[in-house]
């Protein structure tokens, strides 16, 4: 995907020695990058340095002779380290003020926890002259925007270097004021992304079926990413105005939904389990799980949802033969001739599971989750899911590739997605 | 912590749009630098920069004048938008050969997979003139190795840009070649971390215990780092040999255990399901478990281990009361008295699951995952966990804390915490 944008260019400076040494992954420059494109703003250079002063002032001067936005993160904490501020007020040329605002917000701060204030963490309230303290809820850091030569030179931001402190300060006082920014100068390009979540189809199977809409798609673009046991579909639409884009977004996702029906199973961060949470309240269906290979997975992630108690009544993991014939009934001559990777196994474990918790539905679950345990005509990955209803009966081999976790994680979803078919009407008994 | 080292100065710069725009975060450079600190190499300078040839070369020339190992992550795909490989040899002003060891080796690979080799897979055949190929197992790019001016020049490493094809050509070809280069030098300084691991301290309490040998120990350095339910103590020890750093990471390790015994679970990657699940091995135990607010997620933990079939025999996820009464035998009585969430239903679930699946050892978990279920007297997060086993009887209560899947991470890390001292003979019945 090509970097467009709205001509403002960016470059985030990412400080601290434990970056650099791959203690921490620099998550901030993406997080940043990825909402800096939602105003159009294209990212041009990201880089990482110490906790040194002579290399973090090379690297802003450098910066500021390229930059429209220069974006630094980290080394605004109270210790000797702590560089930034004073480093960017050397660079331009500007004195340090002490923000009376934000001492009397640190002084209320140390009282409340009962601590001396260092003298140290006065240094916290310095502003450069002409900068705006950018408020922090979650620490004694603000955020510092400078924009200087009456918005003619570069805008600056410095903010605190841990996400849960620096998410919160740029997504709600510097988007709004990068917004505004853009609007004045008559630059707001609103650029939004939208995700269609499918399940059920391999990437080439889905990008095959909307070949079409691929080829002659601009805008929104359209851009396929394989996840484990499913695809996400994101589709990026640009415009003047937010709902110019969403009707452009949703224009796309119609024709999308036309050509892929059920296989769309969620829009952005909505997950799979969540969706077939839903299904199960609305239908006022309970649900009892009998697993081998998956080992507790599917009821693990089942019970991630808030409320799961409601309709989840058991989720049985059956290791062993014994534990399938004990709790679930699964018949020993079917053990015997069919052995415990099997179709008939993977009914009766449904069945049962069925049965014991007097659930609406049942799950069975039996495979090779590997590395051991596969024989040349039962290979790692061979799995059958089953499920049980009333007058329902379905079932179907399944050959799952990758680690053990991988395995684990690809048979979940395709139970999840299996249960999703059901309650939405759509999958035959067999 | 400081970034000292032996005088190699490397710069390490990670070609990509989609690390521009966030859509990928950076583990390689983060990945990079902590291999490169055992080696004693520091890290000065994180770049990352798009398909671009011209800001590459800019980028790429501004580190030839301040590093002495340059490496470059990605841009060495088969399309027209990757021009790692070609933008260094420009700037370098070195000539591009066809390697023709790799070139039989992408032939090799198309005929494998039965497609036509496009004229474009060619490219990454293409070597700057001096430059050495390293082979990549699990991709058709291969990296590059540039020594240049008779290795008074600048080290230059291409490396592709998926982590599962980078790190393996870094760990297995560029390491011994650093680690030759630095000998030659005289520069070979060796660092080593090792990391202990600690479960059932808080990170204060922790602290407080090694107080004295924190303060005194600077070779190997301790720093303690909080996980959820758990701490890891990472030391890092530097000295001429790998011996020489074996022995002082001993020194300090024993010392730790000394002071801190059964509280260290396990070492480095070592994850605390793998050491209990040793013990049970060792011990010939066999386990089954009753899960209700951890939701499975224990028994999703522990099949995580490849041979978990061989002890654990059943896990039994009761969420709501008729399955603890119907598979467990909980009584109801004790239900209606002590409630779903207490002590005595703990011990009733642990003793059911133990004898109902005929196992030697049963656990029993009950109690509110959060954020709905909780009232005055048992707020979000209270659990009990109970252990059961002949002649044997344990239970206790817990108050966890943070978020669903907090609570329940931190249920486990307990749960596998008591199995693992009942395991050790360290556990007293109650």
């Amino acid at each position: 995907m090509k970097s467009e944008g709205n001509g403002m260019r960016c470059e985030i400076i990412s400080v601290g020695t434990e970056l650099l040494m791959g203690q921490t992954i620099n998550t901030n420059a993406a997080d940043l990058a990825r909402e800096l494109f939602s105003l159009g703003i294209g990212v041009y250079y990201q880089t990482v340095v110490g906790d040194n002063e002579e290399r973090l002032a090379e690297v802003f001067r450098q910066a500021l002779s390229r930059a429209g936005l220069i974006i630094l993160t980290g080394g605004l904490g109270p210790t000797e380290d702590d560089l930034t501020r004073e480093t960017v007020a050397r660079v331009l040329g500007l004195p340090l003020f002490r923000d009376r605002g934000w001492e009397g917000r640190l002084e209320d701060f140390f009282n409340r926890i009962k601590r001396p204030m260092a003298s140290l963490n006065l240094r916290q309230a310095l502003v450069p002259e002409g900068g705006k303290i950018l408020p922090n809820d979650r620490g004694t850091a603000p955020g510092i925007y400078l924009d200087l030569q009456e918005g003619e030179g570069p805008l600056i931001i410095l903010l605190p270097g841990p996400p849960p402190e620096m998410l919160p300060i740029f997504r709600k006082q510097v988007i709004p004021l990068l917004r505004a920014k853009l609007q004045e100068k008559g630059a707001l390009a609103v650029l939004q992304s939208r995700v269609l979540r499918v399940i059920g189809l391999g990437e080439s199977e889905l990008v095959e079926m909307i070949a079409p809409l691929l080829k002659n798609q601009s805008n929104p673009t359209l851009a396929p990413l394989a996840k484990r046991g499913e695809v996400h579909l994101r589709m990026t639409g640009r415009g003047r105005s937010e709902e110019e884009v969403q009707t452009l977004l949703e224009g796309t996702a119609q024709k999308l939904r036309e050509v892929l029906g059920d296989y769309i199973y969620g829009e952005d961060a909505e997950e799979l389990e969540a969706v077939v949470a839903d299904l199960l309240r609305a239908g006022n269906k309970t649900l009892a799980l009998a697993e081998s290979c998956s080992g507790g997975l599917l009821s693990h992630r089942l019970t991630n949802i808030a409320g799961s108690s409601a309709y989840l009544l058991a989720g049985l993991v059956t290791y062993s033969n014994e534990a399938k014939m004990h709790i679930l009934g699964v018949s020993p001559a079917t053990l015997q001739e069919d052995g415990a990777v099997s179709a008939k196994v993977a009914e009766e474990m449904a069945a049962g599971a069925c049965r014991f918790c007097r659930a609406d539905i049942g799950v069975g679950i039996t495979g090779i989750a590997g590395p051991g345990g596969a024989t040349p005509q039962k290979p790692v990955g061979l799995t059958y899911l089953a499920l049980a209803a009333q007058d329902f009966k379905f079932s179907r081999r399944y050959e799952f590739w990758g680690s053990r976790q991988d395995v684990k994680e690809r048979v979940t979803n395709t139970a999840l997605h299996l249960l999703r078919l059901y309650l939405l009407g759509k999958l035959k008994s067999n």
